[in-house]
């Protein structure tokens, strides 16, 4: 069995990932077909890279994923497709492999452009639906990469500036809000990492979370270590800083936005 | 072939639902993983188990029901196991199961809390990727569920107040608007059977159903039963009484909100 | 493996698609199931037309195709069944089959009346549940459509009247916007067909398509081919003219509306 994921910024009121889906099984009809999320904001491929990265790990080894946030289907961009530890990846090259790329060496890299492996008639609007979907099929039955087309490196890809949380005169991180989930919680790009280095150097009085004029006294275990409708600070599931509220939004609360800094002090 | 349904709170704009499906399969790659619905409202307990309770049934003996709406994740709250009539529950004891557990008796039901089952690192938020997506995984593998945990009762689990429909002074009967659909339709907690008895007694002039300040004269057998644009009451595919416009909207015809009073006379 | 495709009007955030596929993992533990989409407008049988016709062709011959917009549910329209080009087709009789029906002639045509298929409680408001999920488990499981009812022809069908775009005067072509898609495309009725003959009667300066004041001069080979916000013309994935907005929603640009005329000038 054959797992192959989706994610994309196609939403679910078109039929266009339903149609991704009839071409992958015509291609390889034993395969697992996963959305990710097609809940991407139209041509966000920074929020594309930010999902596939929280997500892929989580899948069997020999998974396929698939990304199409694709701005530039039809132009001169590229398609790619990769290995890396086991996983394979199919993507315009635009960026949304990013942040998968810094985890590990890749295994092998090619630019997709051998027509055997596409739909006969290839549009020039819908490359998820004539390249990328039979081509990761094609993969999930075991075509190797080198068929699809001329080798190249990580080096050549484009590559989005995602931007880190950083240090601040040895006391305390900066980052900012790179994400608000379905609950109103602020992801931040401050990682745990950053946040136990902190600690260390002290957790009394001063350990706090400033994100604008509001302020929050030090890291919760869960939810429920706070009252119901009060903020609290928590090392989410990401591996990340994030600020929620018991019970309701801290999107809400905080009036926050992506973008908006958080400060953490120790 | 085992199947493994979700239901959670999470929407789809996320990767959530997706990395729960990546655990899964990762555990049992011959599962056949089903949604019943990620549209839960946050934290909205009731509605989460009004669904379970509405889907559950119509799925093949050995499912695996999987529900993740879990305001307490991370505190002490429990998680539990559960097998009800050839069907398994995996669910926070949060009173999710509440009316799922009220239809048969349960033959055996256990706290988890066998670490084994997890994934290596359970975080403190996001329980249904860590613990209940592997648990349920190892479920529809075959692993008994007394492996996961100590036995535990039914009794010992929260439960939700669901309010009933009651007859009033033997000619009618009061219910409230429990539900919306998607299209319009207000679903009240105003069982099937409690109306044939209304029937029974008198279904001349006297019989109409009140909703505010409006009735509607009698039950329909189809929506198209009256003209288009036309409200209407039915008996639903859940087994309730259901106020309806005829290819319109009921909320919006009759301004109806969640929690208002319904009366049926006989 | 059977390929079995939902197309509905009932959303993801009641538990009714869940539902439908239990029923048919029931019938069929086998069954693939695949969603086209759930997000149709209510009762909008004229989109689940269009849906389909765009979708079904890129699935395994053998599928089983669901279509559940269903106003006239429990009232006396017909079920039916349809095998065509090795595809198969379970939807009531409204019109949702129209546009698949033009395509080929159909091999066979029953109409759906064999409760020895059905639920075994039929409810009067969810035939997709209790008619045609288990009706579709059953054909790919290779039930023959004479088993399910008595046999008749296309022409007996509900038939819903889409409007073509037509010639005019032998130099241009008068079409509409007939959807709009996620990213605010435009997708009119104009088909790339009548596009080649017009560009070959003239490609120069009097090509141009006409929406409302605004004009297009020329087709684009893609999206990329403008600057980044301005409007462009394209045959789109599904064969027709489509105006874009390079990265942008053309409905907002033009401020366009479904049913808008669409002039292309040659």
């Amino acid at each position: 069995m054959a797992v192959i994921t989706l994610l994309t910024d196609f939403g679910l009121d078109d039929e266009f990932v339903g149609v991704m889906k009839g071409v992958i099984l015509t291609v390889n009809p034993q395969a697992c077909i996963v959305d990710i999320t097609h809940g991407i904001a139209p041509q966000d491929r920074l929020a594309a890279a930010s999902s596939l990265r929280s997500a892929y790990r989580y899948f069997p080894s020999g998974t396929v994923h698939v990304v199409v946030v694709d701005p530039g289907v039809g132009s001169s961009r590229a398609i790619v497709a990769v290995q890396l530890q086991e996983h394979f990846f199919v993507a315009p090259d635009n960026g949304v492999l990013t942040l998968v790329l810094e985890d590990y060496s890749v295994d092998t890299i090619v630019r997709v452009t051998n027509d055997r492996y596409f739909l006969n008639a290839v549009s020039r609007t819908f490359h998820g639906r004539d390249i990328m979907a039979p081509v990761a099929g094609h993969i999930s039955r075991g075509v190797d990469l080198s068929c699809l087309g001329p080798e190249t490196t990580a080096d050549a890809l484009v590559s989005l500036p995602f931007e880190r949380s950083r240090y601040q005169a040895g006391e305390s991180v900066i980052g900012r809000v790179v994400q608000i989930d379905r609950f109103g919680n602020l992801i931040t790009n401050i990682e745990a990492e950053k946040l136990v280095r902190l600690t260390d150097v002290g957790r009394g009085d001063h350990f706090g979370i400033r994100l604008g004029r509001h302020r929050i006294p030090g890291l919760s275990d869960s939810y429920a270590d706070v009252p119901t409708g009060s903020p609290l600070a928590i090392v989410g599931s990401k591996g990340y800083l994030e600020i929620a509220v018991n019970c309701g939004r801290a999107d809400r609360f905080f009036e926050a936005h992506i973008g908006d800094a958080v400060r953490v002090e120790a």
